[in-house]
């Protein structure tokens, strides 16, 4: 471990230091809470899609909508399934007539917080994002002229789209399915995890073993790519894993050094979004910890350390939204 | 028409007769009241399948539960999408690798009420029922044997299923897998229909229109097989459909005259439950009746008629259940 000195002790005596409150631990308490986020009620909101009720309830409806896709079955919800963790639990996401795709879904939740979307960040932000999987032949595989027209087939739709985009001619449009999805998965977040309690204050939110996990996460230098209140610099990384892999990150930059390159993702609800990685090949954290620990830190997690840091990762489950499905008509 | 005078008189002057109380209305309605009724909270609950909060809840997981498909994104709430009247709206069934199935997706509102279950009636009850659709090959497409397989990896759904039925040395099995889905599907009514309103004595419930199509309902013959809570009579019947169709009732009994036989549907929730019959090639209420008035009953509604049975039929839209998806593990 290449832990700085008076990291290794705090995360050796943590505990007790933090129920004696000695002022030595109450500094170094001070250090971890500058080096963490908690994360806020709502990620930053683009100044040409302003956050509105009308637009919400929309995206909802949008979010359900299975005529969004080909076969008429496959909605958003089906792989970013609110059961699951706002994802499927599967290596690979399944699409359009059980075709396997070459990604794990990501989870919807916080996506909003995150610097840049697709595990290739070839989408600046969530409005970029929401028309790719409809489209995409191996997920929804939808035509969005075809998509469009099947919408506008119902008056409840016009209604809510005219109600959402008030000063558009042309409500129902492509910009604007993707402006009403990108609003319903801001609001898609998860607050109050233990951890952010804890960074709020709460000392007993967390457990003594997440609190030194959280600590040997820091000290460890699992933060450098883990940072910001969604545990993501928005960077891309490359490391082996098994299973099948892509080109990543190249296919967007040409880059040579983006080749097999995928961003960080995020580490919120990590506990809820197995299996993990871009292939979905790692079915536990302590393995996927152990992964990292070897590929990205050079070194090997003894045991305490490594179930300390999974015990912190759980911590990092909030609150998750509550939805009651919509009515479509 | 074939309606009987006194009948045919109501239908005229249903209406006005209601606003002005007249005596002989009063016999009359109490004549409709009589033969229709109104649908209790729940339906029957079979002596072997007590309903129990802890059997609901773990049918409502396992509702919800895409782990018992073989790809492991269908779950019964993807044909049965409670977005979509817990069916999906769609000509016929679209299932494992976007195989297209035989029938329409019937609603599960209700069909707790129903005689018997399936387009041809081959279940007596919701527990036969309930494990068709995971094994099927164009639906779930599962082997039942690691569908319980799957679950069993849970401690959750140990709990769950041990808290469920406390008293069975192997909880976990496709029978009790069965009997939770029975119990979370006789959950699913919708109760206080304009129509449930008007018949518990809510004269204004139901529109003059509506009145009008109860009216013309029963005096045409269409409760003949439409009785019952369901507006069912669990019967099966024979009419020429455009579209495909398969040998209906004649694969259960092998007897002649059910062959092309199909079980009466619920018209609980018709208006949501589009498009109609055994292979969905009918899209509108309209069509609907049109064809059943000809195929049935051998005669041609006029446009009032017709838009009177309509309008009544809106008035079968029940309540919906209101569910919040749960967390699955």
């Amino acid at each position: 471990m290449t832990t700085h000195p008076t990291r290794r002790l705090i995360a050796a005596v943590g505990a007790l230091a933090l129920l004696a409150g000695a002022a030595a631990a109450d500094d170094d308490m001070d250090y971890y809470m500058s080096v963490f986020e908690p994360l806020p009620a709502l990620p930053p909101i683009p100044a040409d899609n302003s956050l509105t009720a009308a637009k919400v309830e929309l995206g909802k409806m949008l979010f359900f909508e299975p005529r969004l896709s080909a076969s008429g079955v496959i909605s958003c919800a089906t792989c970013h399934n609110p059961a699951l963790g706002w994802a499927d639990r599967l290596p690979r996401g399944t699409g359009h007539e059980g075709q396997i795709g070459l990604r794990n879904t990501p989870t919807v939740l916080n996506s909003g917080f995150l610097p840049n979307q697709f595990w290739d960040g070839r989408e600046p932000d969530l409005e970029g994002q929401a028309l790719g999987p409809i489209q995409a032949p191996d997920e929804m595989a939808m035509d969005l002229e075809e998509a469009l027209e099947r919408i506008a087939e119902f008056d409840i739709y016009i209604e809510h789209f005219t109600r959402a985009f008030p000063e558009d001619e042309t409500p129902i449009s492509a910009e604007n399915v993707a402006y009403a999805l990108a609003s319903f998965q801001r609001t898609l977040n998860t607050p109050n995890s233990p951890f952010d309690r804890f960074l709020r204050g709460d000392q007993g939110a967390m457990t003594e073993q997440q609190v030194r996990g959280m600590m040997a996460f820091a000290d460890n230098g699992c933060v450098a790519c883990h940072q910001g209140p969604a545990l993501t610099d928005g960077l891309f990384h490359r490391f082996e894993l098994p299973g099948p892999t892509d080109l990543g990150r190249f296919v967007v930059t040409g880059e040579e050094h983006d080749r097999y390159a995928f961003r960080t993702p995020t580490l919120r609800n990590v506990a809820v979004t197995y299996p993990y990685f871009h292939n979905g090949s790692i079915d536990t954290l302590h393995d996927a910890v152990n992964l990292m620990g070897e590929q990205m830190l050079g070194q090997e997690f003894d045991d305490d350390t490594l179930n300390d840091i999974v015990a912190f990762l759980h911590a990092l489950t909030g609150e998750q939204p509550v939805v009651n499905i919509p009515a479509l008509p």
